[in-house]
């Protein structure tokens, strides 16, 4: 299934940018810049990551979950999401 | 809808729990404790709504959504379910 | 020492309105609310509890750490302090 | 100052692991792999992040606001500290 397809472009544009972010940060360490200005920094590739992976949670909902829970299955995919939920919180 | 029945007695139990928790944290200021065994405590508190956190939302997945998605309506469900999860999170 | 003398009754007051707050879920419960308004309501009660963990941590800081560091005793309480900070944060 | 200077190449390193990463999430998605399967890599990517981010705060700790405190000035830094650690928090 195409589980992501409409939204493929976009999170492959996002995750370069984050990768180039990732570089970013090590050039800044690599030039001994201020550490608050690196933690700054990384705060915003954390909110990057976290934007991707509520975009493909809530495609996974749509449609995995959406298509399972309508063919009276979704008992396993709503334990799979809600282990994915409780990461994305402190406990 | 009796949206979270089976889980009711054990989510009022655990809020009791909590409510206790957190006048045990005032308390704690009374008596001017350690700041950094009033941070765990208050930590395990924290801990203790998400899960009570989480036991709600597996429990609205598992009826109203799943209700939903079954009546061809989940839409509205999911986008409402994505916010809290948004909220979980730190972006 | 009288560690959060200045904040003790600011944090007292933000105390008591969380325990309120705590009885408000339980009163939604037993009424059967609806399960992403408790959420929201719950994620309220999360914020109001990690402002009183930044206000405790905060004159942590200024006192004890602060002490410790000017008698050059700091290392034990930063390592103390870092604990903390690490359970604020995923990882 | 030389600010993380004994950390500095463990950070390099766990930023280049990072990068990789990221590039392996970018294939995931290219490949569309199971959504739930990009996830979890991606949360043991803000797992690796954080772990940076940590070291850094606790390197930032130990010497520029060591410094700061023993110089009497260390109001601001522990200002700007408490900033960095609410974005870690979910207030």
């Amino acid at each position: 299934m195409d589980a992501y397809g409409r939204d493929k472009e976009d999170l492959l544009v996002r995750l370069r940018r984050i990768e180039g972010q990732v570089r970013g940060l090590q050039r800044m360490i690599e030039e001994e810049k201020y550490c608050i200005d690196i933690l700054t920094q990384s705060s915003s590739v954390q909110s990057a990551l976290q934007k991707v992976e509520l975009i493909l949670l809530e495609t996974h909902m749509r449609h995995c979950v959406t298509a399972a829970i309508q063919q009276g299955q979704g008992e396993e995919k709503i334990k799979e999401m809600m282990e994915v939920v409780r990461r994305f919180s402190r406990s």
